[in-house]
């Protein structure tokens, strides 16, 4: 059904991967703030012959999710500029626009097939130390406080570098591909408003990719599941200061509100449709130990086994804090700033990529499936595919780690950049046979 | 100012105090249950030449508290004609109406004075032991968990003979005499519905009276401050039940939503205004280990230094409450079931009755005053006097206790009935001249 | 490898089967308590020439569960003697050692095969409608407040006449057959005795058998997965009583300990290692509402997806219930009355019961397994089993229902004794032929 | 009794006063940071030729609460010396123990009289708007944070002027006279390691000042009384950080036991000795949302009507924090930063004091007492003072004020210095008189 032999990554090819990985990974921006690595994309892709959209087109403004005040994005376009990004670019995805989707029609008919690309870095100081490799070859992150710490840097590289070859090989595929740059991918921020955009409504194989995550260099995994679904959101209480000594009763304090609203969030009622969890991972309140609190602040998610479980936690989230919110008679706003969806990988798909991987030189195990505890907006991507009638998988290509993700000492090894390259190819390649037999 | 010489109790009056008292011990009756009380004090005061009203008319039907279940009534009221009383008196006060108020009217110029009875006996189960006077003397109640532990009994028994010794000296006092005979003290029940039912808004000189309560025989207190205004409720939860295990988002838990109103109630901010008192005393929820609780019950009360600092508590109580019912999604209701105001004596009706004690035989130390971390909504009776005008106190007969009010062996000392009966004679017959130079 | 026909349930046997369900639903008995069935049991084990162990050989003291007070057993006694038990036995099992062990040994080479039966009736009141079968039938519980409503009256039907089944056909068999007649499954307080007794220490192959559970009339399941693992627990909670007004320092308040505890319990972090459940069944504190509560007690259960998952939870759970004793200056007892581990079903053995089920007359649906919120201490006995090298699984009859498990109109369809019968009697037959080729 | 006429402050007197007070308030020092200020008032003393003791002699090591870093000890240090304090005096005061004693011995039988002058600023940033006195006459603090926001720069000022007063009185009066000159008022983290180190074991008469907390220009108050005892700590929490999705079981949750830990401060029970206050001021806890929270920490206090209740609570409270502590796991720390007894005046004293200001031009009112739900750790010197048989009373001299204390734009009105030092020289003059007659 597939062709005899895949793609094999030559020398220029992967020392292009290289570079522009490490290129991304040195300037290094973290999400809706990713102007000089979106400029430089949408440049690259125009110059390849991509029909490229960016910015508000594949960027819906509503539901976009924990977006930086202005200022910050402000004093991230001037960086961006003096660091190379195109000035009207910038201009075009001013106030965190930061996306980018590219098309490729072959005219034949076939299946429209798309893949995501997170862009964005981690709030992370970089390691200077020697025994980092980023640190030691000179391309750690120039930007403080910014750093590619999950591998997004060869995530946005592989996209472009696919965009390269498949420009080369229109002859060789027939349907459409669409390379999707999401931003703001940390805190599951970035991918609902692509959705909401309509970028993968067309879609009929979808498959997110990323580095990492477990498995060592050499392993593979076709469909990645058990991701959770997720809300991020923070709750604002405001009360009333008074004295504590004197006026008591003048105040309403901001500080027992968040107190018991806390405990009680933890205290919800499971859901028999699947694990969950729940965690204010901060809290920070009040103006002066003899002071009734005035304010009060959570950072706050919940997750779920599947989206109506976390949908489940978050509408009962709410309700304990409107509670927590009467009992002290203090004002409480819940605002929402990131979500992603759980969803499972289409088994057709899986046993495509499984061959796909099977053609890949290095590959030495694949594996079908692996669970986990985390989460991806990747997921409300495969979602909205899956409710439309396509397939969707999450694929994960192994890297052998010095240290964890999103530490100040995470690398990956670029050899798994020419793994993953090489399974996109050959998936676009035989995607047309694949989606003939298969639906 | 006042006469020479007081009112002397002799041995027939004396007989008679504790007479009435044993009877009123013996056929004790529970708050809106005293239908033999209330028959026995209505027929004595008519055979005595007052003026006499009872039922409904001095009990507002709408703002009594804590009254029980009509099956549990109308037991009552078969017990008591069983035990003697008038079968059409109880039929007028059907339903709990069990008050009466008696009032005589000099036809002189002079102010109208009023005394306040309790008649109502506790929930306890009286003690049978020898050791215990009223056991050996054969007068222990006969009415199983109901028990005169406070003294009310003695308190009627007073009131009943100052009608008799008043009906026989008419000529000796001026104004008018009113005798309040209250249901439903214990728990703070009675006094608000005989308040708006305007029983004391014709009173200038109000006097409450308590025997015990701390002094010993021979002590005797002008006016008791610092009882905290109090408000008792219940609180029920309702929420839906389920499978623990199987399905436990179908429920919404009752058991802890009373859990967390608990907690939170206790937290409640206090208030400048002075000192204040929660307590949750019973908590009862749930139907079984594995089930998610449907109900939930909570019985409560909160006390202040002052009307204002209790009206405080109950509103914030009430927001907790509302505030757990939201955080739970279940349903809550509260209930009040008791009420008193808090009261301070006025000055000069202290001095006027530290002379009259000063008159009597037996006195040894007048306190002006004492503290104390009791309720009694006679004083809900001050309030309405004082905001019209006139003058209250709340007057304390000092009695040795064997054991503390409220308990299973509680009694008094039969002396202090007629140190109680003295010092009201000596007030009705000196009235005329306090209130013409005071006021 | 198995034979090609298996057994067939004549009338005769299916009378029999009917017959004895129905005199056990009659003569229902709750857990440690069922004096009236294990004399039953055992009387008629002896006659068809079994080894029978009862009482404390097969009951370990110490680690028994949620056992009854003493009266209540006494009473229990009495009623069984006067219900048709035998008065030797009964004082045998006095104390509530109401298990029973059978063994046959067939005295040819072979593994030792074991089914556990549970033999306890629920707290429940029997409907009397006579649109419920064992109403009309005129087999309903005659003992209030205990009824078969779960099966387990089928269970101990189908171990009786399994019993007399192979008593007949010892020579169509090898090795050792144990037939295992549990007390005290509801609320999972029995298994860890009989396993501390050593009573499955010697099983090599263990099946457990439940009636109904979902499945309808026609399905049955290999192997139930997804019990949760369960603790029981009641946390006692005492500390000292005092006037809430005028003393409350004077007091220790073992109600809002309770309530705080509750809360807490229910916030607990959950595990990686799989879903979990708490639940605050009940909750009663408290003496009256104007004083500190001397007592509170709650009913608890933890459950999890694992043994170590729920291990987890229960330790937490008495780490909180200690915090809140602090906290209040309250003492604390936890008492554990209920323990179920978690256990998955041996592969090996599914397959095998496939091919039993496979020969069954009724049988049109066998599901390999199915999930669940329940829990089961059968699964105790497992976890043993599997531990020492042996193979357990969980096996379910489908039966339609009429209502519910642990509801008071539950029925069983009596066919399904049948299936079940059959089941078990083919796999006692092949189970030679299965452990030689598998072990 | 007394002299017939008080002290009169001339205009030179006066101007003394307030160039002193200018001073002091433009070089404010906040808690134990007091070097200039410190350094000044020995210098002074010992040119005005009192016998002074300062730094480890009069400051007890131990009980000092609430010291600051010793980078920022260090640092003010530095300032001190960089604003003309004498670098001699500083590094025998180094580390912060910036409180002075100063005593002038007549040699005459007569009381010791003992004056407590607090000499430190609040964290404040003093307004520099035009309408602030301060800042429009160009004695506003230049050292930012800092800022005499109390009234503390007037009674140093005040202090230091009484010294050369009664350095040229020295024939007027008896006895011995004290002036305590203590740090670190603000907090109430100064006075205890005063009392330890003895400063006060040989006071007879002890009187503290004020000025504003209520009273206008020329009311004064001879003994406030009601200030709370209280008690501030520090509640430190550390447990372990975990991913909240991939391994909560991993992690132990610093910020929920903080938050029941809070909510349950709240809900201690309260004391039928008086009044009382809690207050959870502050709460900072955890790193990241998807963390478990490491740390946590709570800014509290406790306060009571008597020091007996402000122990019950701090009491309950140590309770509370190691109980939440023990619920998650977690450890905790709590660490007393501040601690005010609570005392009443003398009675006997304020009648002195009564007479002292009735010679005082300027005064209009006097009032007996004010009570208050403020705290002064003068409290903690007077209660020693009245355990070792003395007298002592804390005085108000009433200023009329522009903004409230503890605010930026708060000033006094300078002609209350004259007040206040008249009443002084007087006491010290007429206490041999005082005290022989009433001791």
């Amino acid at each position: 059904m597939t062709e005899n032999s895949g793609f094999v990554v030559d020398r220029e090819t992967h020392d292009k991967l290289v570079a522009l990985r490490r290129d991304f990974h040195r300037y290094a921006e973290t999400g809706w703030q990713e102007f000089r690595s979106a400029s430089k994309i949408v440049t690259e892709l125009l110059r390849l012959g991509w029909q490229v959209e960016y910015g508000p087109d594949v960027i819906d403004a509503d539901t976009r999710m924990g977006v930086p005040d202005e200022g910050i994005l402000s004093d991230a376009e001037d960086r961006a500029i003096s660091q190379g990004a195109d000035a009207d670019l910038v201009a075009q995805m001013s106030g965190g626009f930061t996306g980018a989707v590219a098309t490729w029609d072959t005219g034949k008919p076939g299946p429209t097939i798309g893949f995501r690309f997170d862009i964005d870095a981690n709030d992370l100081h970089e390691s200077t130390n020697d025994s980092h490799f980023p640190a030691s070859e000179g391309f750690a992150s120039i930007n403080d406080g910014a750093m590619h710490g999950c591998g997004h840097d060869g995530h946005t590289s592989m996209g472009l570098v696919l965009a390269a070859v498949l420009a080369k090989r229109g002859e060789d595929f027939s349907g459409r591909v669409k390379l999707i740059f999401q931003p703001a991918e940390e805190g599951v921020r970035g991918a609902q408003s692509m959705v909401s955009a309509g970028v993968v409504d067309d879609v009929d194989i979808f498959i997110a990719t990323h580095l990492g995550t477990g498995p060592e260099l050499g392993e593979v995994v076709c469909g990645a599941k058990n991701h959770f679904a997720t809300t991020k959101f923070d709750v604002d209480f405001t009360g009333q200061a008074a004295h504590a000594g004197v006026e008591p009763e003048a105040g309403r304090n901001a500080l027992v509100a968040a107190a018991t609203a806390t405990v009680n969030l933890y205290a919800m009622t499971r859901h028999s449709g699947g694990d969950s969890r729940v965690n204010v991972g901060t809290l920070s309140a009040g103006e002066g130990r003899n002071v009734i609190a005035r304010t009060a602040k959570l950072r706050v998610e919940t997750r779920g086994r599947t989206s109506a479980v976390n949908e489940y936690l978050f509408d009962r989230a709410q309700k304990i804090v409107a509670g927590a919110s009467t009992m002290y008679d203090v004002d409480a706003t819940v605002t929402k700033v990131g979500e992603a969806l759980g969803a499972d990988p289409s088994a057709e798909l899986c046993d495509f990529l499984h061959e796909q991987f099977s053609l890949v030189e290095g590959v030495e195990t694949i594996h079908n499936t692996i669970g986990g505890g985390g989460s991806d907006d990747a997921n409300t991507m495969i979602t909205r595919v899956k409710d439309r009638g396509g397939l969707g998988a999450y694929m994960v290509i192994g890297t052998t780690l010095p240290s964890g993700h999103h530490t100040e000492k995470f690398d990956i090894d670029e050899i798994s950049l020419d793994i993953g390259l090489a399974t996109m190819v050959n998936a676009v390649i035989n995607a047309g046979n694949f989606t003939i037999t298969s639906q």
